[in-house]
Order: C-alpha cells, then sequence, then structure tokens
C-alpha cells in the first residue's frame, strides 16, 4: 500500500532517499536465464546521472550499481534481482535552510503533512535522484525486451518554447546532442535558451517523446491495465510529469473519425493500419504498428531568485535557494521515460503469456 | 493479471459483454457503516446511459442496477458489493456484417489477436457499455467520499474544434446543457457542429475536464502510486481515451519556473498556494488544493461512410457500418470520468490510513 | 484489502450473504479457449449443495449457476467470467433469535467488533454457503487443469474419532459412500457416529485429505508463495478449518532425516522419488510426484443442546438453536476442498509460465 | 508474480542467495513516526544467526544489518526501509560436490526443473539463510505492534520424539534453554536426543508453539485473507515447515462440538470467552483472546550418511555431504516464526484501520 511497487508480473520496488545511504530496488518475476550486461545496465546509468554537461546539477555522483543478488555466472536465477546505488556526494548542509521551510511547487509540504516527518535533504525520497533505481531497474528490463526484438527509443520534443515535431530522423543523433534531442536546428535553439534562463536564474519545463519498434500485437490487459493506461501511469510517476498523450493524444479530440481512423490493409501479407494515429494500441492491446507516446514535465521549481513560501508554522517567509540543481531536468528524464517503458512493456510481455491455452 | 480489477484499499472487479446478458461489478475493501442510497446510484447510471438525447445511440437501455450483497438494511456491511446491469436492447444481428471483418480503430483485431477468439456482438468487452459497471462502483465510492466532503465534477470542454476554457461557473449549468458543457455559448456551437458531423456520417472527439474540491493534503502514495498517476491511469482505461493532463498540463511544459511555481501564502492562518497550475498535486501527494485534470477523447471510430478494411483472412474489403452509434461518447463520458475520478479517490482516502501512526 | 480476493494470476473474487439476493464470484485472468462445460461445473456444484441427504442440512437449494460473462459459443473468452447463484430458500425467521445474540464459536462476535454492522440471517457473509461460489471457480479451475492431465480427488478421511488411513482405494468409491470415504467399513462407522451424534443434538468434526496426480515439476513460487503456504492458506480460508499438513506434515516433526528423505531414483528414465514423504513438493516446488495433504475441520458449532452466551449488551443468556443444520460438514466440504485445490494448481500453472525465457 | 513478495498494507519483499553477496529486503508501507531501536533489530537478527551453540551450523555469520533507508534521525519516513545482511562466511567450495547432483529432499532438483538454472552454493535462494531477512522485518514490524501491546511469543514445543503440551510458563525461561525450550526436563531430554543424533550423522525435526498476546478482536480479513490462513500461509512459507494448526487443531477434529464450543461469558464487564479451543480467531478474525498456534517441521534434509541420489543427467549416484549444517532447525526457527506473526499481525493491524467508518 506504500506505493513503492510497480509492475505486476514482473515487480519493481524501489527505496532511498537523496541525502541518505543509497539508492535502488529489486525486482521480482524476472524470468531465469536472461544473459546480464552488466555493462550495459551501468551504460544506462551513466546516461541519467548528474554531471554530465555544465546545464545539469554539479553534484557528482558516480552511479555505480552494485547487484547483490538473481544473478549467478552472468545469468538471471529466476529469484530477486537487487541492486544498490550509493549516494557518495551527499551534502545535507545544503539543506539546512529549507528544514524548517516548505520550498514552492516541490514535496516538502505533503510529505510532512502526510507522515509528520521529512528528510529535508534534498528532497528525501521526493528527490529526482530516485529516478535512478528506475533506470537501473528498467535497464534489465531492456535485456528481456532485445530478446524479444523490442526496442525503446525516447527523445527531448521540447524544451520551454522551443519544439520539435516527429519526423525521419536517425536515433544515434540524439546522443549526440547535449539536450537529447535529435534535431539539430532546435538542440541548438535548446541550448541557447538553456544557457539565458540560467542567467536568469530560471528553470525550464519541456516534453519527451517515446517510439516503440517491435511491440507484437497482443500486449496489454483489458480493461483498467490497457497497454496505454499503464504508460500513462508509468510516465505520470515519474517526478515533474504533468501530463502524456498517446498516439495523435489531444489532438485527436479536435478531429473527426473519418480523419484519425487507422484503416486495416494487407501490406505484403501481413494485417497493418495504414495510418497510426493511435500510437500503436487499440483497445488497450497493442497491434503491432509503433507505439508512439509523449510526456510533458514542468519547469524545475527550484529557481535561483528570491520566493514567497511559508515555515512550518505557517509564517510567510522569503526562500532564496541554494544547492546544485540542473535548469531542465528533460534531457536527463529521457533515459527515465525509457526505462519506465521498459518495465511496462516487459511486464506485459510476461503477462500476456497466460491470455490463451 | 486478467487486468479488470482496479485500486488497492477500495478494490473494484468489472465483467460483461455489451450484448450479453450483464455488465456488473464487485466492489470489495469498502467500508462498513455507509448508508447506501440506491437512488442515487441508480441517478449516476442514468446520467452515463444511452438514449439521452437523440445526439446518442439509440440503443435503449434503462440500465436498472440490481445489488446483490454487501448492502443490509440499507448500510455497507464491509463485504463485497456486487451489482449487475443486464442488458436489455440486444441485437447481435446489428453485428453479423463484422464478424469476419475488423472495424478500423475498433478493438475486433486486437482481442481477436491476443486471445484467439472475439464476442464479435457490439463490441463484446471492449464496448463502452463497460463504462456503467464504472458508474455504479464510482457512484458508491461518492457515497464514501461525501461523508470527507469530497466533490467531484466533470463536463465536457471541448467537442471537436468548439472548446471552452475553464472559468467561474455553476456546476448545475452543467446538466441543462445536452452536451455537459456550461459554458452556453460553446454547447450551442457543440450542438451545431455535432448535427452537421451526424449528417456527414462522421463522428467527433472532444475532451472532459474534471474539477474536485474538498481533498485534504495527504491522498497519494510516493512514488509509483503518486495521486496524478493514478488518475491519468483511471482515465486512459476509459475507452477512446488518448491523453491526460492536470494542473496547467503540456502549458506547463513551456513555461518557466518562476511563472508556475504556486508560492506558498498563509491564508487565515491556513497554509495555502497563491496559484495552482500544480493542479492540486505536489509530490504526488494532494497539497488541500483543488484538483484539476482534463482528458482526451478521440472521435467515435463507427462512422456511417465506407471505409476500407481487411477480413480476418486478410483480404481487403470495405465495411459499411450499421447500429445503432454515438456522433460523439464525450458527453456521456462525463459522468465516467467522475465515477473513475471517485474510485481513485476514495482508494487513496483509505490508504492513506496507514501512512503514520 | 477487503480479503475477498484469491490468486495472482487467476483471481478469484467472491460475494455474497447466506439469506440475501445472491452468493457468486467473478474469475480474471482465465484464459481464452477453454471448452466450458456448464454441465460439469453444476455437477460440482451439486456435490456440495445442502440436502444431499438426511445427515445434511435441509435447506433446500438447488444452486443452479447463472453464468453471466466470459464465455462465448462455450468457450472462455479470456474476459472476466462473472457467475451467480441464487438464494431461494430463505428464512431469515429462522435467525431472529441471534439477531442480539452472538453464537458460541461462531463469527457473531467477530464481524460485529469489526464491522460494527452484522447481517445476522444465516451468518451473513460468513455462511458455509459462501463456498458454493468458491466450488463454481473450481470447477472452471478444473476445465483449465484437466487440459493439463492434472486430476484433483478428495475424501472424508475423519469423522469425530473414525479416521482411516491412505491406502489404495478407487476415487470412484467416494461417491458410493454417503460420507464420501472410500474405505467401506470406515464409513459405516462414520455414519453409525454421525446418527449418535445427531440424536445427541451435538455434531462432530473431521478431516479431509486430498491426492492430486499429474502435477508436472516445477508449479509454486519461492519463497513466500510457495506451493504448499498457497495450499495451506486456501485450506485455512475455508470456514471450521483448524490445521493443514502436507505429506507426512505433523508426523514429519517426530522423524530423523534418514527416515523420511526421499531418495532420488532414474526409473524408466525419469527422474524420480523412491519415497514420497514429502507430498510431492521440495523447496515450496512440484517435483512431478503426487501432491498429498490433509485438512482438519472442527466440529460444527451450531449445536443442539442449549448453550451459555452472552448479548451485544454483553448480558449473559442462554442460546438454544433452531434453523437446519449440519451434524458434520465434512462430507460437503469434500468439494470445497477439491475446488480451492484447483484454483491454488490453476493459479501457479499459469504462474509458472514466466519463470523463465 | 515472484513470489517473494509478502502481505498487502505492510509490504516485505526479500531477496539474496546463501552464498551470494547478501541477503536482505524492504519493507513498505510501514508508517511514519515510528522510533526505530536499531539495536533491537540486531538482536532479533542475533537470535537467529548461525554459530550459537554447537549445535548448529558452524558457519560463522554476524548478521550485521546495514540499514540503508527509510528511518531518519530514529524515525521511520512512511518511504521503504530497505535493509542488507551481507553475507561473510561464505565457502562456495563446500558446494563443488553437488553442483551436478541433487541432494535428496532439497530444492536442487525443483528450481532447476523450474529455472533451468540454479545456484548450488548452499542451496542460493532456498538456503534458510533466506529467513534472516525474515527476522529482520519481523523486528520493524515489531516495533509497530509493540505501540499496540501485541507481543509474541514462540518456543520449541518438540524436537523428535520428545515435545511439551503448552502449560504456564516463564517467557524468559525460553532463552535460558539452548534449545528454546522452556520446559526444563523436556529441553534436557532434546539437548540428549540431538547429541546422540549428531553422532549418528542424522537430523532430527521437531515443532515450535507461538502464542500471542494483546491483539485486539477484529484483525483478519474476510473470506480469503483470514488471520489464520495468513497466519497458515506464513508459517508453511518458511523452509522445512509440514504442518500448521491453530488453536486445538487437528485434535478439533476428533471432538464433539458440545466439547470444544467457546462459550461467551462477561468477564468483569468485559466479552470474553470461557474456553480458548478456537485459538483466539473466529470466522477469520481475532476475538481478543490469545492467538495460539503449533508449527511442524521436518528434519533437516543434509545427513551426513552416504545417500542414494541422481545426477543432473539422471544417472544414479551416492552423495555423501560435506559442510556446516544444523542437526535440527527448531531452536534457531523460533525467532523465525515470530518475525513471520509479526509480519502478519502488523499488516492486519494496518488493514483493519479501513473496515468501517
Amino acid at each position: 500500500m506504500g506505493g513503492n511497487i510497480f509492475g505486476k508480473a514482473l515487480t519493481l520496488i524501489t527505496f532511498g532517499e537523496s541525502h541518505g545511504i543509497a539508492v535502488g530496488g529489486v525486482l521480482d518475476g524476472f524470468p531465469a536465464g536472461i544473459d546480464i550486461d552488466a555493462d550495459f545496465i551501468q551504460q544506462r546509468l551513466n546516461a541519467r546521472r548528474p554531471g554530465q554537461s555544465r546545464l545539469t546539477t554539479r553534484r557528482d555522483e558516480s552511479d555505480k550499481i552494485e547487484i547483490l543478488s538473481g544473478v549467478f555466472e552472468n545469468k538471471s536465477l529466476g529469484t530477486p534481482i537487487a541492486f544498490l546505488i550509493r549516494n557518495k556526494d551527499v551534502r545535507p548542509e545544503d539543506y539546512e535552510h529549507v528544514k524548517m521551510v516548505y520550498r514552492p511547487s516541490h514535496a516538502d509540504y505533503t510529505y510532512e503533512k502526510k507522515y509528520g516527518i521529512r528528510d529535508y535533504r534534498g528532497g528525501g525520497r521526493a528527490s529526482a535522484r530516485e529516478t535512478a533505481a528506475r533506470v537501473a531497474a528498467g535497464a534489465f528490463a531492456m535485456l528481456l525486451l532485445d530478446k524479444h526484438g523490442i526496442k525503446i527509443t525516447a527523445w527531448t520534443s521540447g524544451i520551454g518554447t522551443v519544439s520539435t515535431g516527429i519526423a525521419g530522423f536517425d536515433a544515434s543523433d540524439i546522443e549526440k546532442s547535449p539536450v537529447r534531442c535529435p534535431d539539430e536546428e532546435a538542440s541548438e535553439k535548446m541550448i541557447k535558451l538553456l544557457e539565458e534562463t540560467e542567467k536568469e536564474g530560471d528553470t525550464l519545463g519541456g516534453t519527451v517523446s517515446c517510439l516503440i519498434k517491435g511491440v507484437p500485437p497482443s500486449l496489454g490487459e483489458p480493461v483498467f491495465d490497457k497497454l496505454n493506461a499503464e504508460l500513462s501511469k508509468a510516465m505520470m510517476s515519474i517526478n515533474a510529469v504533468k501530463g502524456f498523450e498517446t498516439g495523435d493524444g489531444f489532438g485527436m479530440a479536435m478531429k473527426k473519425g473519418s480523419e484519425v481512423n487507422d484503416l486495416f490493409i494487407n501490406k505484403n501479407g501481413k494485417i497493418r493500419t495504414e495510418t497510426n494515429h493511435s500510437g500503436g494500441i487499440q483497445g488497450g492491446i497493442s497491434n503491432g504498428e509503433d507505439i508512439f507516446f509523449r510526456v510533458a514535465f514542468k519547469p524545475v521549481p527550484t529557481i535561483m531568485k528570491p520566493q514567497k513560501t511559508v515555515d512550518r508554522e505557517g509564517n510567510e517567509t522569503i526562500l532564496i535557494n541554494k544547492g546544485r540543481h540542473d535548469v531542465c531536468v528533460v534531457p536527463r528524464a529521457v533515459p527515465v521515460v525509457e526505462a519506465m517503458a521498459a518495465l511496462v512493456l516487459a511486464d506485459h510481455l510476461l503477462r500476456n503469456t497466460t491470455s490463451r491455452q
């Protein structure tokens, strides 16, 4: 009931406070016999870790993963896979000033109301640091998906007022951009906007888009655990996410049926759809076309401008932030979106094994 | 694992095919001692049922609920509440023409791929008729929420290209509009657009907005079961939903932190926020402000124009639809959105009882 | 959280009070494509229903099942299977005398303490009538197990002081005995004991034994969901059960390792064990040998002798029972034990599909 | 679905192989604000750890717990509590001889059939070492129960043919006995029997009894999650457990209703039962009397006598065991039984908060 458990056939539990000893997780239900490439998992964590460019937080975490169980001679055992990422660059003193004060649009106030106690150091459990465990778990899921030819690619599709549409691009271009935007022109504009915004002491929101190729028809469980519903929950559970849409999404609400129905065709002997406004999911079940969705992130709430707020007793006060913070979390959120998508897909791949006899 | 179960402390399972014997559900975990007003529950079902106006399907279902268990002398017993809504106006012959053919943007193809079998009559389990059970269950949840002063109001905020912003309006205006849009001008435009579209044999999508008042701070469970994540899943699990956003949603992605941070203030001795861009949720936990979200529905896929498609063997063919269908599902989806929101809120109200000692 | 949900891959929820409108259940996760033999399911219910002999309650229930969903043209759809058994021979007036009084060793007191309200008619939800839903659900599970060659047989192995050991017997002998004891001599003694005890106005406990043949190795999930642990919970959840043992059970506690270790042998090219003290389960996982367990039932608490008790206000009083009651529940519990075993086995058969890749 | 998750409101997941890096667990749903006495938790682990007397395995593990998250300034945060116990005295070489051979009545064969792979070192996940995580988690649960006045006491009630009945004794006598049997005479006989059996190279089974005082009426959820059903599953999930009974257990099966009904009385203004054959649970719900149950353990399967067995290819062979093993696991199982009971009680204490409004 605590809410730190995700997935049914493949179940992840995560733990850890930002400035505590460690963050980590346990994966239960991971099938036996999968080759576990520890380097690949570390590489996924590296993609998320702070300190990658001067636009991200300067907290310096190597984010080395320690796999504690469930892997034997580089193969999964079928038993729980537990892993640990120790917090190294911990500076609780950076948070002394928020011990008694609620940061606007952070979780300080709500955690304290809910639990009556709060680890104020770096947001505690509400920190984006928690997503490291998601990325590690997602990397295991990707090893499973890979055996089934399922490939997940996410990228930065918007930062602030700069955005880029979906179009043919090379996935390898994503990592060439410091902001993970494969559209070179947009990428440059984003960087410029980030630099300007940083100077202002302000922060930016943005969007991440995600494309999943190779998904066989049949994944997703009607009626509540529709694949789109599960993806939606997975994404909305990431810190700072405020919106989710799949296929043509909100745009579809303004269209007519004749404009967005995906007509079935026979393409070289295979049943396919002529268009893909549905984003690869119909009736909550994958139809074999590419899955596509988009996620909206709000701006980082920690800005370097003084802000009005209240303390624990309700007295109004002015908050002046310190510490090391991202101007925009979106580029580092790309691997988190991929990880959560991988966890959903792997869970549903396993769940689907019992749909018929 | 079948996906027909929703909620953790308050758990709903629903069942039923569109043209089978009945749809219904069972609620487990509903607390004992709640007054059960059967008229209120029937009234909620009436709000969803077909045949309310000439713009909706002409399938004529009285949707009379039969409560089978869990209620004794008009009070909840704490035992499972089972309820049943028999299908009366069943016309399987209306669906003979789709027995061997896949309707575009429906779930016919994906169900058959997943299960190897499909009840083709009216979409079977994938029919919007399934939402009747959600509405009934949601009505029970509302009886619980009502005791805690929580009030949920949804309305049609867009149909096709006609939309209306959030603004002060009287909730009682919603039911005065045949399309459940409290903005009289927009409502009239929507009706006109619906009439035109019906003549074309086409259909429309739209949006439903929802406002929840009276939610105490503390509801929602970090990190995966954030209140926004659970609402998102609940909404995305409704047939035809393609997008979800909370607070300022996708709009927030284009903003700066200084523009959308909700500053804390002391309002008459209470900690409140000056603005509510967050939509009443911070860190996945309600903060005591109004919860607000918006849901995007795609157009009804059953249009009255001939469409290309394939049959079960993959042969291309032309589909000409028959039967009784809505031009736009959005007005009838309003009580479904309210019901799902009620189920999420009630579940989290119960879950929150164990957050601290 | 309500506790009326059983199983993970194959999930059953049951509902219904003894003298309410109906008892029933919903099975979610039942695979598509299984032939549903409605006669077989009715036959299983007939085996449990009251009024079978003069030794059982004279409540006359035909227990006709109505299948509401999930089955189409005699095949499972993969969608939830809901079923209903209406209560016909309802006599609430038989229970007026216990409205204000707690029956000893019944659930009257504990339900009222827990829920603050109780359906006093026939024990409400705590009635053995609830097991009808288990038997119906178990019959569906048996249809699935049957495809895999798994066969469950239970019988009465003890009533009061009369018991019978496990030995070679013909399963068809079970139904020849009015008390479901395949040992003819023991069966006769049991009947005589039951008749004597009925005259005394007293009741009897007993044991049910169960043998499961055809279980492949691999079923059961370490570490908490061991197959024996799940069978144990399933059996202990049946009304009146006080003990469970598997294999040599409590007897094993008094033995040495050398006496009860099951040595592996090669039997015609197959790995088998020479003995089966383990009862077909090692490390919580089936090993391919017969699964065997034994369940202890306490005597029916409703006796026809006056008993001391208290009323709702705590005043001491004398209870004189009325109504129609079994002298011993064990013979009618045999199909309930089989049903619960079938639900556990079917659940684990499905769960095991994801143990490796 | 992996089976390593226990509990609903308070959820434990455990991980770890016997000779891997660590065993440990994560507790989700543990309420905020509980004082966490780390010494008490370590002390519970010490009670279970090997090397306590010459009758137990000589594997030398200090079993130092490291609490990784969920505790801040000695108070629970309401976030997941993760903990770790590193394996120190690891000797994989002791298990080289069973790499290709299945030990009788161990889980070697069933794990390999299920997963296609097995960590052969000390039984991997199937080792009793896994129970260290249960004991640590149970200790946290005890801190919660303690606030509610619930006190769990287990003891050795039988080893081999030596057993002791329930009778008035001082709980502090348990720890005075090297075998945790508070009956001094029985304790001495048990020790003698263990010494003799060790010389023979054989092993012994036994029973653990458990008494829980201070449980309020109302805990336990009908119908499947009855308190006795949950305790039963918890106990049967412990390695080597073959039987469970509550109250008078199997003995009750041989009795008449008039002999074992627990009559209600008014004792100093409180509703109590005159006797407690039910073992504190009626209708699956605690009734306020002491909860009592008994657990049967089979003998340790690792004996020091040569045994017939087969290798992975099915060839018959002779197994001669090496390594460090307990003659009887029962004394060290006492804290494991207490821990599992604590987890069940704490879970149901939390679950019961939503039973009524």
